[in-house]
């Protein structure tokens, strides 16, 4: 089996457990990290034995020019990440995760890795990613109806990072909460920094996109611990659709799923990377990619093993 | 939008199904049901107004070439069924359902889809079919752990046409119950033929490759009344996978869904048609096939949607 070689860009949560997850791919191997320059060398427990690189020059005079990168760095990065890897030459694979932006991003790389003959495959995380598959299969089956996601309790990644960004916040913790037709209320724990009005934080948090479209709860805690108190990585989504095939109602389909939600997303994103090696140029999500292409290994095993 | 001309091959359950998917469909149209010389013009009420043809000679003479036609005679016969209309340059969508048999007729329709510059569908229900994908999705996000397949209970198909031609039975209802970890036992009412033996009934049916891995239970019935108030088209699935994600324990993932079965597996048979014309010529199972592939429309509008 040729071995699938992989730079992983950011070490956050996500990054973390890309790496964990290449460790444990068959086909794949792990070249280093690419992070800022401040953080080199430091949390040498999270590298797990690679080397840290601040940029992917430096890595590839070092270890070789990698097949792929899997760009774990904050959401709203990730296009611009996409892009300069594969105009460096490697296949991109990113999570980013802000679904209206998601279709002008999906172009955006389509261009560029056609340009650069490679392959991006972008929102591959679980939603949007695994989710938007099993959403495109349940209207196959049932092309009338309707689906309601419903997320959580759980911490949401992209919201929390959102609400970090919040000018007069220090730091913030953002739950989402199910209120039943794919409706959600989002809860967030916000740390202030010092000397902010709390007044000013809510109306910037109730007006940017990550929260402007739901019932919003802000909840300020007083110092760090606190807030550290407030959430996990505990997540899940109850995925529901009650539809017609054909001229038959009452066709019923519910996906539900509880997880660790940085570990998952760093898995798709791995399996990802397996797709990208088999696919041929341009920008593809979860809904574009054959899911057999996904596994490790040969397809016509999966077919004797899965079908 | 470009109409895609299907002519149904067989008019079964899933025949009268899938002539009513194809009504729904906004980008198909039916040309016709091909049948037994002895049913022409039997049963108006379930062609739904179309008309019926004894070949596919006579069809195209009538209608025109279709671009696909979907098999819906019985499983043991569709690898068949497939490759004709393959060699008179149709693609070809069946939902051969005998697990074990599904590479071999993978290769075998692949080989004469290629010959023909056409593409074959193959094993398109919902297991094996929709649950495939599934499975395969499952372990892409959680590559160790377990998957068990709970069906039921309803009322098999596969299994109901194999105990209809076991010798000595009249006609048969084979009803799938679920005893946990993806077991399952079959218990299978039976019109005995006028002097037929119970215990060889009973014999062979435990000896049939679709009711020789489970528990079994047989049971008599005393007529045709009373076998038809045994069962009804209600089916279902609970598909559970706990698995790990990289080095993280605790994924759950599980695909609850209860449905009418012959409705959907001509829903799923008619979306994968649709598949058929965009795919390049070969085999294909629903592992094989990107999820967007199966709906009607355009990949940008989806990716916005369902992304």
């Amino acid at each position: 089996m040729t071995m699938i070689s992989v730079v992983v860009h950011g070490l956050g949560n996500i990054g973390r457990h890309a790496i964990a997850a290449l460790e444990k791919a068959p086909d794949m191997r792990c070249l280093g990290i690419i992070r800022r320059p401040a953080s080199l060398g430091t949390q040498a427990q999270d590298l797990r034995g690679l080397p840290d690189f601040a940029d992917l020059e430096a890595l590839i005079k070092a270890k070789g020019r990698p097949d792929a990168a899997i760009v774990c760095g904050p959401s709203r990065q990730a296009p611009d990440d996409a892009a300069r890897y594969l105009a460096a030459g490697l296949h991109s694979i990113d999570s980013f995760d802000i679904h209206a932006e998601v279709p002008a991003v999906v172009r955006r790389l389509d261009e560029a890795a056609k340009k650069a003959g490679r392959v991006a495959v972008t929102a591959a995380g679980w939603d949007p990613g695994t989710d938007s598959a099993l959403r495109a299969l349940f209207e196959a089956m049932t092309p009338a109806g309707t689906t309601f996601t419903n997320f959580g309790r759980g911490r949401s990644m992209g919201h929390s990072v959102a609400a970090r960004s919040i000018q007069g916040v220090a730091d913030a913790t953002s739950i989402t909460i199910p209120i039943g037709g794919g409706r959600h209320s989002r809860l967030v724990y916000v740390l202030p920094e010092k000397g902010a009005s709390p007044e000013d934080i809510k109306a910037r948090l109730a007006a940017d996109e990550y929260f402007s479209h739901d019932p919003l709860d802000v909840r300020f805690v007083a110092d760090q611990a606190e807030l550290d108190a407030t959430a996990d990585n505990s997540h899940g989504v109850l995925m529901e659709r009650i539809g017609s095939s054909g001229l038959t109602s009452n066709q019923r389909l519910c996906f539900d799923m509880r997880i660790d939600n940085p570990a998952l997303t760093a898995q798709v994103l791995v399996s990802c990377t397996r797709a990208a090696m088999r696919l041929t140029p341009g920008s593809y999500t979860l809904i574009d990619i054959p899911p057999v292409a996904l596994l490790p290994g040969e397809r016509m095993d999966h077919v004797a093993r899965l079908v």
